[in-house]
């Protein structure tokens, strides 16, 4: 599959990008919780990468490293990211980490899927920056504002 | 401090009931997150040993497991399980699991503070039970009764 990465050196940067995400997100006000690394024992379950939560929006987010050339994600992983964003009542996006520095954001609606039944997205350098990622959370009505103080 | 466990025996036992109860939320359709047992990096951070999601509502959880005799739980863990439920927009439980089987949940407001700063839960076996917590989930008003399908 071209563009992917592999092996334990990307294992190591994508650990240390998610570590910086969750990092950034932390210090802008959010709940984070990174899963395993290793995945130990959860096949059953999936993990994303990342969970974000604020004021009751959550955010899951499956990174990846790109430059400007496009980044094929493996199929399995993004239907079952879809299927925990279902059930946990979450937007769920592509992380991605910009070599060189900066994240852009990507709604799983932006990617397309391949013939062999995995998903491209077309260019990691569009998307979302920090800044409207936190301006969309901004912008959803939150549980705690329909519900009084118990 | 009386009826703390710890080493790393205690350990294991803690992360193979967390995945006891990750599986039973998880088939009960929550998203379950748990975080990495060693910690790593996180510990400016703070992680819960469980987040469960379901339909924009979130619980958090501390597993501990206990008997009859009260249960002692360190101050700075749960004032900051606290703090990352009040970012988060979440209730935070302390799941129990009790010896011989079966769980109880109790809201961090039954927990009370010992004159050293930690906390102490007087009857572990009290508290609500996966039904109990179930109906509480159920009866919560979910962000999506409030927004139009996107």
């Amino acid at each position: 599959m071209p563009g992917r990465t592999g092996g334990s050196r990307a294992k190591r940067k994508g650990s240390l990008y998610e570590n910086e995400l969750a990092n950034i997100l932390w210090e802008q006000g959010f709940a984070v919780v990174r899963g395993p690394s290793s995945g130990g024992g959860v096949r059953r379950r999936f993990q994303p990468d990342l969970v974000a939560m604020r004021g009751g929006v959550i955010l899951v987010f499956e990174v990846k490293t790109a430059g400007e050339k496009p980044l094929y994600i493996d199929g399995d992983k993004v239907r079952r990211l879809a299927e925990f964003a279902r059930r946990a009542g979450a937007r769920a996006f592509i992380a991605v980490r910009v070599k060189g520095g900066g994240w852009r954001f990507h709604s799983l609606e932006s990617l397309e899927e391949t013939v062999g039944g995995n998903f491209k997205l077309a260019k990691p350098l569009s998307g979302l920056r920090l800044e409207g990622l936190r301006a969309l959370v901004e912008g959803w009505p939150r549980l705690t504002d329909f519900i009084s103080e118990g």
